[in-house]
């Protein structure tokens, strides 16, 4: 029996999961939930039901994992442990310095409603995480690095909106190559915020703003852009449109260690992802773990777990012993 | 209370354990188990007891994980299911098409003696295993592709080393950059052993051999080179002391697939390793899931797993509330 998917939230996140449900060969699409007029939806399948987020109750029977599709600053801090209770979920909360705290609320509301609970998956955190935890368990001595992009933060793209004057921007976060190359060839750097990525912004001025003041506004924002080289690209509304229209992005895990009698030997371990869709491929490692939290629920498993805490096989729509035919 | 590791077999491998464990915060080296007079053992720890092997059964409430560090071809189909039954095992088998029947016997044994095994850790298999069920299982509709070097193959060099007339020899396998290049940019190419990698053989011809006829049978050498366009040097003794004594070797695991409404969107997960030892690094992957096997066992498991069955986590010395902290 396929396993019965519901989305909770339908923005970039939830219509990545609505198509990346339709590449699953075990899963099948129960129903969109939102919070918005569910009339106003416009589903890649029209026959899914969109329902109001006020009926989810009546779905319990009828839903195997409900992937949470909201925001991290406020939608997914309240709903993962307010719906870990009612359902198996997974999210995508990546707030870093929050996820114990996180981790703990929907531990204790999923192991009261005896249910099971996946957050944080995505690629960072999410694969990222993975990627530092084989190669530390296995090099623990080394170095890790870990680069972003090129590709668009949306959170230093909306800190830029809400400066006065611009009507739109994006940010683009750049690794410099010096920087991963000397990782790459065993240096072991230790390398500034500045020195491992720079910021490219384009923005939409409004009519008659100040363009000086809104460029001196950005470089010298605290935390966002002070630390690093910003250079700052006033476009037009047709060419924001035109050519920053994507998501793109991606980056580099490195990481960097010695073994031998002297340490004479280098080596490194290197895991990088180049993704056209941000939304689309994070919707992707969700449906995965949307599988593994069924299995999991369905042998008993209760409580939070992250990405850590998922044997592999877990993930994969074929049984144990096609895997190690195929994969080992 | 450290965990008290055993390795059997004192060999390259063997030895990179006894150097692995050494750098594990939670493990101590309980003792070396060798088929060879114990005596002849130079251990990088002199006080390490170097054991003969028929005295491993008086050495079961001494060991918590004893590491199998023979050879696929021979050694550890015999050794790993006949030890499974009396200890915790962890090997590096590594015949690709005969792992699911040493799987079978491993944990038939294990089973039996209520042991846990885990088999064929290492890079490929191992890592590289992981790097492809991860990527398979979040993009199910891509192309995958794995690409080795540059580095020693053992089993290349000894099929050289059965000729007629050679007296020593080393073989590199090289990827072929530009078919790299282009499963890197997406374009999902076909692509034939030859067009793949490249092969090249340094030799030590002995005294009056024939050379011309050791490169002919070189290079038409059924499976191990005939597919591929391999090129062959000879050098001196002394040359292959100086240039050839390191194993290094390393690889690309690249899994490119498209996502979006129309699949629109490219997308690339790349994981390489870059090693100056081989049998260091494979030892090293081995020591993080001796760590796991005992975990497991302790907790009650028995049988044989692999890689894509143990839960990241499991390969950490740390905490999981720690790595949540650090990791995610």
């Amino acid at each position: 029996m396929a396993i019965r998917i519901g989305i909770f939230g339908y923005g970039n996140l939830g219509r990545g999961v609505e198509l990346a449900v339709q590449k699953a060969p075990d899963m099948e699409l129960a129903a969109v939930f939102t919070r918005r007029d569910p009339r106003s939806l416009r589903l890649a399948n029209p026959q899914t039901p969109a329902v109001a987020a006020s009926e989810l109750p009546t779905w319990r029977e009828r839903i195997d994992v409900l992937v949470l599709c909201g925001g991290s600053a406020t939608d997914l801090p309240e709903q993962t442990p307010a719906l870990a209770r009612e359902f198996t979920v997974v999210d995508s909360f990546d707030t870093h310095a929050s996820i114990p705290e996180h981790f703990d609320a929907v531990d204790r509301a999923a192991r009261e409603g005896g249910r099971l609970g996946i957050i944080s998956v995505g690629w960072d955190p999410g694969l990222f995480s993975l990627a530092r935890a084989y190669a530390q368990a296995i090099l623990p001595e080394g170095s890790t690095y870990t680069f972003w992009g090129r590709g668009v933060s949306q959170g230093h793209s909306d800190a830029i909106r809400r400066i006065e004057g611009v009507e739109d921007a994006r940010q683009y976060t750049v690794p410099v190559e010096t920087a991963l190359e000397a990782v790459r060839r065993g240096e072991h750097p230790t390398l500034s915020p500045r020195q491992k990525h720079t910021r490219e912004c384009y923005v939409v001025a409004k009519e008659g703003a100040d363009r000086a003041r809104i460029e001196r506004e950005i470089v010298t924002m605290p935390h966002y852009f002070d630390e690093y080289d910003t250079t700052v690209h006033f476009i037009s509304r047709q060419e924001m449109a035109e050519q920053h229209a994507a998501l793109p992005h991606g980056g580099t895990v490195l990481h960097s260690a010695n073994t031998g009698v002297r340490d004479e030997h280098s080596h490194i371990i290197e895991y990088r992802l180049t993704l056209d869709s941000n939304p689309e491929f994070t919707s992707s490692v969700l449906v995965a773990y949307a599988r593994a939290a069924h299995r999991l629920h369905r042998e008993g498993a209760v409580g939070c777990r992250t990405v850590l805490d998922i044997p592999p096989a877990y993930l994969a729509a074929e049984s144990g012993d096609a895997l190690r035919r195929q994969l080992l």
